[in-house]
């Protein structure tokens, strides 16, 4: 970090807004780097210009955070894809980290080290364990000097937790954020239940991304804020969603949708959702506001034009981007030109273009995807009793 | 090209498939590098290596053909923009040339270099002065050897006409594509009209681009194929169209729909979708198959992964891609592993997760943009006696 | 007939709306009187005093017709109904003359007696069978001494020939409609000359009923009269929609889509589309406006709100109706006070309230119901065998 | 009542199932005798063939229930209306007494009289006063002798609570329902708080009616059951919903969506729909189960269709219904046929044939209707302030 950039927590405390950036499964999946299914980040190593290039993007659009592409890489996850790789956990996580360096000097951003959920705690390894999978990926995080740490997309507090301990031995600022909706985690503890535990576990940063849309997400921190503020207890708030609409969502979130993970272009949000997402993100009292899977540049682009007033500049990529369609203007057809306006893209509803599909969906989970109960049975069967076996340890905790 | 290429006319002469790429203006205004409304190529100059990786996606993905990123930049639309230019239209072109050129051999690609309609057409200039135009972009793709050309984007065929005049000045082949659907150009030409005067102008590939959804697109292409055998003329074909679908457009295309250009995501087609198109354009006779608006690198693989076995060989980008969704067989949930197959996701109908948003809009057009009339009469009334002009010259041709 | 009433002639030769009535079957089917897929109206027979109350609900809406409950009541399709009857057709067509007339004399309305299609021509008998089976209704029809004769609900011209033929020998009015839409007829008449075959037939009124939603019926009468006046010819013209959109309807009609006939509630139009139709048919030059399957007696009265104006009165059941919403004026709440205002139901576009359902469906055809194919095969073999003979007979006519 | 029919609660004590008939306001206002606004029931004496066809469809379709046509005829809501009424109060629900005795005595039904909210009670008049209103309609019921009292359509659990204690006064069994949801009555009374209150009143049958949809309405029982069961009393539960989806209201009910009353119609329920409200109202223990708004004797067929095998009957009406479709096996088109199943209607997603419009409204509430703040302003001081005195007394309570 150059010696002039204020850290994470000098900014926040300082009641600055921190933007994020958005998520680089979805993105390089569209782009071609990385598979769905395993979602593992080896692009890193073997595409690094790729890489390198949403980075940059993120960067224009106004993120002052380049989290490292290490989402999924812990060495359980990466074996655990049945391919034998090539690449060691080790040269990915350490790729990773001197990209988002690269990038973040371009401009004013940090580098955030991120760690996610792993197999292990799934297939129920003791805490030892699954914290002597976080240990190797922070090793490298420690060795490349990233500027602060994450650990995110987590369903279980319990495991949350774990990372965060792991997370803070090595000095640097946290940040934990679950993958839930408002109505808690996969044990039953509530948004504000969740966040106590992060937060009495060293998190100076709180909050949640990915599985839900924005305003879910919004809701669910604005729960957690009041469960921490309740307890008498301090942190700062952060967001990170999804940019697809997801009215229809269980509380597993998208996973469960029956369009996950390769159709849901319809739910896409317009960057005219995102101003309203960044305006009640700030309102919340949320500071650091970014984005998880869906996001696109553009869409990082529209939080920071929303908060530029507050913020006082427009992120670089502006340069290409009129406020509220102000590019429209110079449009040959009036009617084109008479959208350059706010109110225009603020009230317009957005059709779908597809008068056969319905406008929600009805989420799928066990069993539920009819004529296929036989396939069901015979491969759930595993994973069903580890998940008894996870929910009986939960309860003893 | 490599020597080793062959040329675009013998593949297509072969009965080979050639895969085009997609949109560059639409993909890299959501990448923060081209401004909607202007939609010129400056980037092309300012920011290669966000074109560059832009074109090594598509590459990835299947394309044979890297379009020079020239679209709108002929000097008389540049300096349009308002803006003094701080580059010339040579650099740009220039710029533009090299890009796709580096690119293209990387791989089995052959360089297109590109012009599109005029300013100076619709402001009812001469065919001397029009042409004048398309020949300062041609003597850069001559000068630096671009392996065919193509004329794109023509609303009124006179125009697209007077293009293929100059560029088979070149000696190179020529293709061209109006941005018309089946009820033919701006003067009423029917699409079989429009390809008769285009081939005998002397274009060897015929089709449209832009405007209209691929299955809308695939269908006019087919008019413009029975309308150049019953003229007993012979040409190849080729669709691009937008990524978009577009059932509520009238003939102007999806500029009209209220929703262009800012707020089209619910409209944004799956790669399942692209499997139809693909399937359908290769069914109608097309041999030249690409996308033009909306297009992003998935979709253009989607494109390669239906033609696969037609061409013999899947495309790089499909290494991170099982077919039909096989990644999702090694998801922890069963419901999802159910998702890795051909018919879920075929008969899949997504939602828009937009429950206050309907499935089709009405298209604007002269003065129906409600309560804007006054701020329309005033900005028209150029264009209109504009129009009238060309309408009234169009008769007389 | 009071010997002051003028007759339908009269009334359209001075310029005059006559307002029709609505469907009988859909409505009784409702209360329960009717069954769906015989459709049989022996309820004019067994239950008068349901038969007679729809009667007076039309009346006091607006109708200038009581059409006789007589569809579907030729003998051969009460016999096809596999049920051996306590009732013989003479006697149901009789009560139902009765009923019309009894309920015609309480206002200013005159009874139809009407034919439609048959089993006979569908079973490929000969015009000389067919006719008797018209001729058996129409004895009734003269006997009881209706006003005037209408033929409707043809799909084929050939057979709604037939039977003006047959009816005109009552020395009566004549009207004729056929259930088609802007495609034409079974055979490919356009609704051009399908109308110029029935005008020379003898028809003094032609239009068309049933199968398609209202603007698609005005649309489809719009072309009948341009046959009939480009032949030189003069008529009169009627429309007698379904009050249900059907914007994805193929050439068949309603009776194709998947939602027929039990699931069709979300396609009811309201009051105010009923305005628009109104206008419509109105401004198209039609004069006789009326109603088929699906309208109720308040789409009625809102055809002859519309049209007040013009014929000079509000119909009796105004008396229970504000116009456009003036009822709420008294509402207790003030949001609900502030609907009562033209342009505040003329605008709205109404919720489905269903975010699980498209907007739109995929007609059905043959063998189209996917998994049934087997089903079908077995039954559609005598069918598909007679209708190919139609096909061919019809070719040589 | 014939000597031999068992009364209300011997039925339910019996642990039949007891169905109700439908809501007379909406469905006579669409046949021309109600006005909407005002929703009064002069037609009771005005129109009397009218209203009397309807009571008996509804008990051709298996109603066991004649409720007498007396919603909103309290004295002070008639006067309300603003018109000076040619027939007093005691003519109106006297005839309507008449004529719900006169079809019960058709076959196996009860009388039931009704009361309703009272504008009394909304512009803050005493209990005292508020009773005298119901005394008076009491007054004919017990004179025509009814079999038993439901009071109906309360907001306010506390003007509920009022009228049970009159109605107790005769000595019948006495039904109490509220039009709430799940979140209870305006004055924050949860359902369960509210059906405590009634029971302790007197009431023994105690449910909901109106302002929501059937699935909505089985909600809220079960709460009110849970809340009786929880203090250790004993109650009959009733349902009498809404016809329409209502899935996007708010506490108010269907009066705040903009729909409500002219253009409701693609909400709609179609008769599987009541299928499965049947089944789930029986599910929860429900044992009176009927219809409000929006009910047509088809929908209360289908419930009796629904319950046949617990009842161990049919209904009169489903001479003219086949069970599950089976009346389209003899329709001439084999995939029509084809629709003869069960299966085929439960799975169907009936689309709304209306590609413009959204599957979900926004509710309207104080203020909400845009541009006509103002109307509002000017009108709801009044009864603003009487909400504020009427939550203020409550609070006293």
């Amino acid at each position: 970090m150059a010696p002039t950039k204020k850290g994470i927590l000098e900014r926040l405390n300082a009641g600055e807004i921190v933007i994020g950036d958005g998520g680089f499964v979805f993105a390089l999946e569209k782009r071609g780097y990385v598979k769905a299914g395993p979602w593992t980040p080896e692009a890193a190593a073997e595409h690094p210009e790729a890489v390198r290039q949403l980075h940059r993007e993120f960067l224009r659009a106004g993120a002052n955070v380049m989290q490292t592409f290490t989402f999924y890489a812990s060495d359980d996850k990466l074996e655990n894809r049945g391919n034998k790789l090539a690449l060691t956990g080790a040269q990915i996580n350490e790729a990773a980290c001197d990209l988002a360096r690269e990038v973040a000097n371009e401009g004013d951003a940090l580098v955030a080290g991120g760690v996610s959920q792993t197999p292990s705690y799934l297939s129920c390894k003791s805490d030892k364990e699954v914290k002597a999978i976080f240990k190797k990926q922070l090793d490298v995080f420690t060795k490349k000097n990233v500027d602060f740490l994450i650990a995110e997309y987590f369903e279980h507090v319990e495991e949350a937790v774990w990372a965060v301990e792991v997370l803070k031995g090595s000095g640097k600022p946290v940040a934990a954020t679950l993958c839930i909706g408002p109505e808690g985690d996969m044990h039953g503890n509530s948004p504000g239940e969740c966040a106590v535990k992060l937060v009495k576990a060293g998190a100076q940063i709180v909050g949640v991304n990915c599985h839900f849309d924005p305003l879910t997400c919004v809701k669910t921190v604005k729960l957690m804020k009041e469960g921490v503020e309740k307890a008498g207890l301090k942190a700062h708030y952060m967001v990170q969603p999804l940019a697809f609409h997801t009215p229809d969502c269980n509380c597993q979130g998208f996973i469960d949708l029956p369009e996950f993970p390769f159709a849901l272009e319809p739910r896409i949000l317009t960057r005219w959702d995102m101003h309203q997402y960044a305006r009640e993100a700030y309102n919340a009292g949320i500071r650091y506001i970014g984005g998880c899977c869906g996001y696109e540049p553009y869409h990082i682009r529209a939080v920071s034009e929303e908060l530029a007033p507050e913020r006082g500049f427009l992120p670089a990529a502006s340069e290409k981007h009129g406020m509220w369609g102000a590019g429209l203007e110079m449009h040959t057809k009036p009617w084109v030109r008479a959208r350059a306006r706010r109110d225009y893209w603020q009230n317009l509803k957005p059709a779908s273009g597809r008068p056969l599909c319905p406008s929600m969906s009805t989420p799928a989970s066990w069993g539920v995807t009819r004529g296929h109960a036989d396939l069901m049975q015979q491969k759930e069967a595993t994973s069903k009793d580890q998940l008894k076996q996870l929910f009986d340890r939960s309860k003893n905790h």
